[in-house]
């Protein structure tokens, strides 16, 4: 156990999830197990508000209330995406020792993993004695060792049964219906579309994910098999596909808007969904086309969470607690599924996790590159947990008597 | 009691809903009670199914399938958007004729409501007795006579869910947030945004719908003053809005699709919201902007159901058979509110239903047209039920050391 004797500060940084809260409570919850711990701050803005010293005081929050935020969407403590430049991360160690915080605990993605990175060495070198913590967080389910991470399976969840609901809505009224889903370079939120589907017509009956290169050509083709084969066709895209040199294919249909990390917007704009939309209308003899992006929707829909994932979000919390101060520690908390299906938690190096991302695994992708395979799908299911049951009408037909 | 024995055919009609089986599971098991029903006829895509004799037999269907079937979005028998031409109407009837159809129920919006009223004319014209009942469904909530429209309550459930969410996401990361719902003449559902407001800075702040006049100066001018307010914006915008010269603002993005109404294509595009998110950026010094399109998510979303949505549904179904087979009326079923909040039905001609449709009533909109008032979250809350419980997490600042 750390003997050093201090405050514990919490940041939530990047996109928020469905869980995100969860995993702030459990880090609260658990820094108060710790004699050592003589109070609990909460950055407000991820690492913007510890570099302008804009702290609250979670010392005193009373559990019944952190339990209600716990099941909040969204980052209670508010979230940032600027970019942790050194200045920051010198910032960010100096208010640390201007507040006596010993245990720093970041809940986020890649970047976040960095930032902890990066203003733990700052700490070193400035020979002051500071554990900290990354808490796993993102939709995307991109972070590098851990099997899968907190607030992907609420996100697969919301996806699942959107594209459960629009593949209903698209055999009612057939035609062509393209479901934009969020993921930069990781399609694992994407592919979370097909969870849904249950009988042999069932879409989405199309996923492209970013893993694969997209082609205009082949997507047509398809298409026109796939609606010829059903007399209709859903499909999953995730607003990260690329071209064959690498370009974002929403680049064809806009400039784009850059935030702060360099990274184009391809959320919060309906443009790469229109951009197919009007693909299949030129190129293909169907009509009715329609397009949907998800949008902010899928990370932050209020009452569709994931139980197995709302309770590995506080889990998470409550370790990274326990590595830091009861064993003082620094590292990123991960996570490995032992059967089926159980987790246990282990603690990886920071730098293991910070700034590069995970990919798809191949073995989850068809051949074609245009669908998720069946290991996929027994990766996610236990993730995203068990989904509305469906069931279409089955009835004999009636002979005809005018047409006869 | 009609004693004219002989079959019961039942259609679905026009945009898919959350509840619209329910009403289905109504009409079939409400016609199984009466001993003069010689079987029950579905018919596949509505009276396009019926003009080409394209039924299937529900009189055997087992009552649990039924059900498992009424749980599920989206119109099991299937829809159209056909336009019901005298040509169709006169051949719906000779169907009806020829399978010995005296009892046609079809479940739908106004233009369901009208091929009704036609296909009833058909009949007393040829001297044939057929009895025609018109279920309401519509997640515009904008037919005639009725108090409220069954698929109302649970599109509005969600879109308050998607604006809590979003709400939440806005203020953990914030800027603009515009979120176009549907709803073509009536601002009911964009209205319902609203509901899931709870403390003071909770948005949605602005709300436009379709009854107001859309004006981009006053539009500006209502996001710059809630954004200085409250560092941040939410957005709900009707798909429906329109000029001060009755075009919908978002011509003045594309030209557009027109179904077989001659309505221009207002979903499954990301037109809207990306039209007035580049007005914001380019009038506003307001630099993250971003715009959702609900979509078809809003209408059949799988595991979004309001409770009372689902009971009233079912329900009117039962009154349907009850009014067309127990009493011998032609009608539409209507929903007349009774205490808070009970219901009753009652049958209206069919004419009154017919083609026309309702907008928002004057008291439902404030008067900077910008908002909803309180009478519209009283009518509306009973109907979307239970919303899920947020929390903001509230706790005292840390006083500032550095820069103190």
């Amino acid at each position: 156990m750390n003997l050093s004797t201090g405050r514990a500060l919490v940041a939530q940084g990047g996109g928020p999830t469905a869980v995100i809260n969860q995993s702030l409570l459990g880090v609260v919850l658990g820094a108060r197990k710790y004699p050592q711990i003589t109070g609990i701050f909460g950055a407000v803005q991820g690492i913007q508000g510890i570099a302008e010293e804009n702290l609250v005081d979670l010392t005193e929050t009373d559990a019944s209330e952190l339990e209600r935020v716990g099941a909040t969407p969204a980052s209670a403590l508010r979230s940032t995406r600027i970019k942790p430049t050194p200045e920051i991360c010198g910032r960010i160690f100096e208010v640390c020792k201007a507040h006596d915080v010993r245990y720093f605990f970041y809940i986020g993605g890649n970047d976040s993993a960095d930032t902890c990175r990066i203003v733990q060495e700052e700490a070193e070198k400035g020979g002051y004695e500071l554990r900290v913590a990354h808490v796993p967080k993102t939709i995307d389910n991109d972070l590098k060792v851990t099997d899968h991470c907190p607030g992907y399976g609420s996100a697969a969840k919301f996806v699942a049964q959107a594209f459960m609901g629009a593949n209903l809505d698209n055999r009612s009224l057939p035609g062509v219906y393209i479901g934009i889903v969020m993921g930069r370079h990781a399609g694992f939120l994407t592919a979370a579309a097909a969870l849904g589907r249950n009988i042999p017509d069932d879409g989405p009956h199309l996923v492209y994910v970013p893993e694969v290169t997209f082609s205009k050509e082949k997507f047509l083709d398809d298409v026109n098999r796939t609606h010829e084969k059903f007399g209709r066709c859903v499909i999953a895209v995730s607003e990260g596909i690329t071209d064959d040199k690498g370009r974002p294919i929403v680049e064809q249909f806009t400039g784009g808007e850059k935030d702060a990390h360099g990274n184009i917007q391809l959320s919060g704009t309906g443009a790469l969904g229109d951009l197919l939309s009007s693909w299949v209308r030129a190129g293909t003899s169907i009509s009715r086309v329609r397009a949907d992006t998800l949008g902010y929707l899928q990370r932050s829909f209020a009452g569709c969470v994931s139980e197995v994932d709302q309770t590995e979000a506080r889990e998470v919390g409550e370790m990274a607690a326990k590595y830091a101060i009861g064993d003082n520690q620094d590292g990123s908390v991960a996570i490995r599924r032992i059967g089926d299906y159980a987790v246990e938690y282990f603690l990886t190096p920071l730098e293991s996790v910070a700034r590069e991302s995970k990919s798809m695994p191949k073995e989850f992708i068809n051949k074609d590159g245009n669908d998720v395979t069946q290991a996929f799908l027994e990766y996610a299911r236990p993730l995203a947990g068990p989904l509305p049951t469906m069931a279409p009408l089955s009835a004999p037909a009636v002979n005809k008597i005018l047409d006869a």
